[in-house]
């Protein structure tokens, strides 16, 4: 079985969140809009299809067979126990999620940084909302949710330096891309305050390190960051 | 067996997602903070105590035994089966699921409105930022999110004005609640666009005439909005 991912070509985005998940398993998957030219219609069209029953919001979306899934953490939900990233019984599965879902809120903050008025105007048209966000983000969002995940590890003391249970689960693996999607962001303000988090340092390690995960940064399936992403570098908001 | 709903006192909030879903299901729940002196207490101790071995990040959260589950699209897909008000099958779990993750981003821009900069400061020291993005949102984001429900509604075209199968599911009544709170927040913006979305407004219209949920906005249960919670009414954002 192939599972078929629906994200926009040309940045890693929310999609890489499931291709990283993906890629952990060794799950066979296609990258539909980048394994076509003009990949991004395959995208448009069950965005704007009426004969879609359930339409997606937006991407990512997965598509299994018959069942179309979208919203990222929701996609992650239905893959994790079937590619073995996720716990089986019911308690283990919903913490799982709950710590996905707390995940994707954090990505919503790191984007909103650049983007405080709206997605419908440039970064540089609502710059300075965006410096006095990213002051906010850095005093007090950012050493809020570390804290927290850093917390999670050190709570979960048997688990060898994972969010849950001993081994590895998806939100290991997209917390390893929220940091590395920071330190390209927020390079500095990350260098000042990753010391104050060691677990979350070496999560992300033990994740780059894994042999699936090694493998896929250097292949071509990997896109990196660029300034039309979540994970955006502009200096000015870097403190 | 009875539910414990741990949220902040004073606001609806999110927690009145859970709150409406327990009531439109006559389930049993108890209102911790509500039901205390020093409520509040009770939802900060789980939040800073160390010996909570998988902590919420934010409230709301229910105990239910030994299960403490957050964020709360999470806790109303526990629930959702459980109190009759999502499918069983796998599919339509994971369907009910997605759409009340859409109106969790729903919420949270609607919520941004009134703080685009951050929730450390006060609305009056970022209402510069709070007037653009409020402009962006009528013009952009409300169409979008009401035009795409509204969509759902109608290509759900034998479930007699739901948003999924031919009963009563979660997401109706978050959706009725989303509906009311705009009303709240934002009435000439809300007057003027409804007409476009006849499915919303019979639905808004259909839960709020079930007799649980009429009996509960009569009680003292139902907080009203007020302009602390994400529904806040500022005239200047209403265009």
């Amino acid at each position: 079985m192939t599972y078929e991912l629906y994200y926009w070509p040309g940045i890693p985005g929310r999609g890489e969140f499931v291709r990283l998940a993906l890629e952990a398993a060794g799950a066979k998957y296609t990258d539909v809009a980048r394994s076509r030219k003009n990949g991004a219609d395959a995208v448009v069209k069950f965005l704007e299809s009426d004969n879609v029953a359930r339409p997606p919001f937006a991407p990512p979306f997965l598509k299994d067979g018959d069942l179309l899934i979208g919203q990222t953490a929701n996609i992650l939900l239905y893959l994790g126990g079937r590619i073995g990233l996720a716990p089986k019984a019911e308690g283990g599965k919903l913490w799982t999620h709950q710590l996905q879902l707390t995940i994707t809120d954090f990505v919503q903050e790191i984007h909103d940084v650049h983007h405080p008025i709206g997605g419908s105007l440039y970064y540089e048209d609502q710059k300075p909302a965006a410096n006095k966000r990213a002051k906010d983000f850095r005093a007090n969002r950012l050493p809020k949710f570390l804290g927290y995940f850093e917390s999670v590890i050190a709570r979960n003391a048997k688990g060898g330096g994972h969010l849950v249970g001993r081994s590895l689960t998806y939100p290991d693996v997209s917390l390893y891309h929220v940091i590395a999607g920071l330190r390209y962001a927020l390079p500095r303000a990350m260098a000042k305050i990753e010391p104050d988090y060691p677990r979350l340092v070496a999560l992300h390690d033990k994740v780059a390190a894994l042999p699936k995960i090694k493998a896929y940064l250097k292949s071509k399936r990997r896109q990196p960051f660029n300034d039309y992403g979540l994970f955006r570098h502009y200096p000015e908001l870097d403190g």
